[in-house]
């Protein structure tokens, strides 16, 4: 079972879940079960699930865009992961506002965690706190999920796996170019 | 009112909510408006709300893929329903994980069914456990949230109607055509 | 502080959310944070997010079709808004079923209350309940999502602004016209 917990759980706040899965197949909905197979009584909030697909850009933006106007200690629960299966690690982030964050290392989260200060990060790897069968294509349901819902029971960030000393990996954002005349770019995000 | 409530309302089991309802509209809220007038306090999550309209096989998929992730005794409300006002029974069924399932029986349960085993099967004819007046075509709203909802209140199965000892409706799958040279089939469910 | 709470905050009724924002943004989400962060453990229901953008005659006809199948405490938070930034006034309304509805006063509240008869209306001008910095484009997060949370948590309606004397907006719909052999008239609302 998962180590101790501090208090009241989740301290009543949310985990709040921003996904590319979009809201036509059952993804969100199995992650979210996983949540609540975990952490019973967990607010879930949706952020969005309607990032383009696999367009960390635009996920970071929407993560950035939004997690301030949460309650202090929210945990956003972020899958855009078009690394999924690859040697990308799985993270989770404590930062100095009191927010923590879980996602892949891609980007995604990068922004956000800028503007609140990461203090602590770890690498997703203790396999008591992962599903017991990892699937090749859906970590947000078997590694990310369980992570979240983890730290909402009040398991500690490092016992969710290795302290990350080196640094995180930051948005790779496309650079505009400027050619003769005129300026070439490419469009992230345009706003619904 | 509703029968005895045994020991903590829904036990702690969200109700998770499978339609073909779509966002566009109302629909899906007015039904949850239904649920939390009858069991405040049900947590409620949204499988998808955008099975393609009126696929019982979609549907099917989705909730098979997925029901396995939730809390043992969760309850599935499961609106695909391309039957509404005809002869198709309104059912409720316990299962032997514990699962609970609410829905018509017109096979979108099968697939789901067949996994976690199917122990008591009930037609939703109870009158006091449905809303006072039916509409014709939003089962949804007036027969199947409410049994959800007196369900999680810790209603007994066999108070919603009467117990089904013939079989279920299973799940009528197009068949595959072998030609020469070739295999006919039919597209039913594209994963996003 | 807010104002005095009467009994269990919240009274058990949700807060059910109505807006034309769709589901690929962040918008519903900070708003749903703001929400959160003010009243924590409010149970928050969609009632839908797909009311085509900036049509006040859908989003008065999704809420007059759902509010009543909500508990009657419920609190309806609406945001169909094309007039933010223009001196349209944002209001809060109590009725005499007990339902809250908090909006701008642009005719999309008005089916709803007149079923559910309106007691007494005020404008959302108490500085102390909206957000510390308003933008001038989403008063949703900064001004109705906060009055929305706080009347949840128990603040007073008086205690949200003035109280509004002169009538509300009427839901301004167009008007048929009658030709020869003709009647010509403007779709409001397709049914999914």
């Amino acid at each position: 079972m998962p180590g101790r917990t501090i208090g009241r759980r989740g301290g009543g706040a949310p985990i709040a879940i921003l996904t590319d899965f979009g809201y036509r197949d059952h993804y969100v909905g199995a992650m979210k079960g996983a949540i609540a197979s975990i952490a019973p009584g967990a607010q879930l909030i949706d952020i969005t699930h309607g990032v383009p697909p696999q367009s960390i850009a635009a996920g970071a933006i929407a993560l950035a865009q939004s997690w301030r106007y949460f309650p202090a200690r929210t945990i956003f629960l972020v899958v855009v992961d078009p690394g999924v299966g690859t040697a990308r690690r799985a993270i989770a982030v404590e930062t100095r506002t009191g927010a923590r964050f879980v996602g892949p290392d891609n980007g995604v989260l990068a922004p956000a965690l800028e503007d609140a200060g990461p203090a602590r990060a770890v690498e997703l790897n203790a396999v008591r706190y992962r599903r017991a069968q990892v699937s090749a294509t859906f970590h947000g349901r078997d590694i990310f999920a369980p992570a979240a819902a983890h730290l909402w029971r009040g398991v500690r960030l490092e016992a969710l796996g290795k302290v990350i000393r080196d640094g995180l990996t930051p948005l790779n954002l496309p650079q505009a170019r400027e050619g003769v005349d005129e300026l070439r770019g490419e469009i992230l995000y345009v706003d619904g």
